[in-house]
């Protein structure tokens, strides 16, 4: 297997930024795209142009290469597969808080090897792609490490929306019930700050492939612990538990199951 | 009247920021601090520290002016009283998300008449001193106007916490089902997305005085309105409602008090 150099996947992050952040906060186009449990989808242009940038780019470089994403699709077969969201987090991104990012991830053989995530606005990048997990902004570098609370009560847990569903509701309170503190909102950005030692548990009830394949190998690579609710791994989504550490992981798909 | 001048209020912006940002991120001591509805409260370094400074650069230019901070409590008395939150959002601020901010206000006989949010991280300030609203970045600066949608059904609304106790959780979900898209998690940075025509609604149902001062006027003078939810102003906090549009408050405040 060879993954490809970290500088290709920044240069593809460099893509991205040029058509995402002049349209932050500027005036947008935004059409409804209903889709399996949101009554609203914002689909920007950034969305769209970053993508066809990104898979361009892709294309050019590894034309055997397959690419999916969330605004074109599939393309092409083989055993790599790169998964894209080129603005992951389109509510906050409409609404002018710096928590979306993109997205830029891949796997070998269905499995999530590297993964790239960019926030153009506040000019940070978060990758892993097989030496550890990192972080960069304005030139300092700094390795991803994930922290040890030790025990559920004293960890804090994020999670995009309070919406969870008829399937999932019951054990998100019980789990809400048994931290330190919950908290709503932070998409991907709150995974990030997972992977940097801030936060202990994210939840999200319904993810997309493309919403979490570049994120398992940074939370992973950074000692964190991410699969499905089965305990199955996460690169299909669904509903998706990421952890600080094995045992809050553990202790943690045992509230959500209801098994607590 | 005589207003203190922009340069002042960012003068005391940049005493605080230099004690918060490199608090940020770093390893923290976390105090427990309980106050009414919230079970968990974390009163960081970087909010005493920053307030003292504050205080001390406040107290060396107005003697004769009071002083409200959230660390510190009341000093002095007269017509002129600063009102300081130096870390407003400490959850954001403790689980890395660039979300929280310095609030500093300037009330006049008990009206808020300057104000101004400093974001340290990102590099933001949102202030209004009596000449309009305004936001500057990167020494880019830009005047804040908030947006008109037209009718709820088109309008974004923002709260922290899904949890609004019993007073206020019924007339919330009223006003979340009128509403195109509810937020959570936003804290004072959804209130200057407001002011900056990205937001239509900010309800927060338990605010402090100093949680909503220095917003005032940056909201008022941007083109907004807000209020409590008996239309009486906000100044002494308590439920708050915040309008892009004096038409949007007037139904939101309709829904949220029951008469929807």
């Amino acid at each position: 297997m060879q993954l490809p150099d970290v500088g290709f996947l920044h240069s593809l992050a460099d893509i991205a930024d040029a058509e995402t952040l002049p349209r932050y906060r500027s005036a947008l186009v935004i059409e409804n795209k209903p889709k399996e449990g949101w009554s609203f989808d914002p689909v920007t242009e950034a969305d769209r142009q970053a993508e066809m940038a990104i898979r361009n780019a892709i294309q050019a470089r590894y034309p055997d290469h397959a690419i999916l994403g969330e605004e074109f699709g599939v393309s092409g077969t083989g055993p790599y597969r790169w998964v894209l969201d080129p603005v992951d987090g389109t509510r906050p991104f409409i609404c002018g808080l710096p928590v979306w990012a993109t997205l830029i991830g891949l796997t070998v053989h269905g499995r999530a090897e590297a993964g790239l995530m960019s926030q153009a606005f506040t000019g940070e990048r978060f990758w892993a792609a097989g030496d550890g997990a990192w972080e960069e902004r304005a030139g300092r570098r700094r390795r991803l490490a994930t922290r040890d609370v030790g025990s559920l009560s004293q960890a804090i847990l994020h999670t995009t929306s309070p919406q969870h569903g008829r399937d999932h509701a019951t054990g998100f309170d019980r789990l809400a019930q048994a931290v330190r503190m919950t908290r709503y909102g932070g998409e991907s950005y709150a995974v990030a700050m997972l992977a940097a030692g801030h936060i202990d548990l994210c939840f999200e009830p319904a993810l997309q492939p493309y919403d979490i394949v570049a994120l398992i190998p940074i939370i992973e690579q950074a000692g964190g612990v991410v699969t499905r609710l089965d305990g199955s791994r996460a690169e299909q989504g669904g509903a998706v538990l990421m952890s600080a550490t094995p045992r809050l992981h553990e202790e943690a798909l045992r509230l959500l199951n209801g098994a607590g």
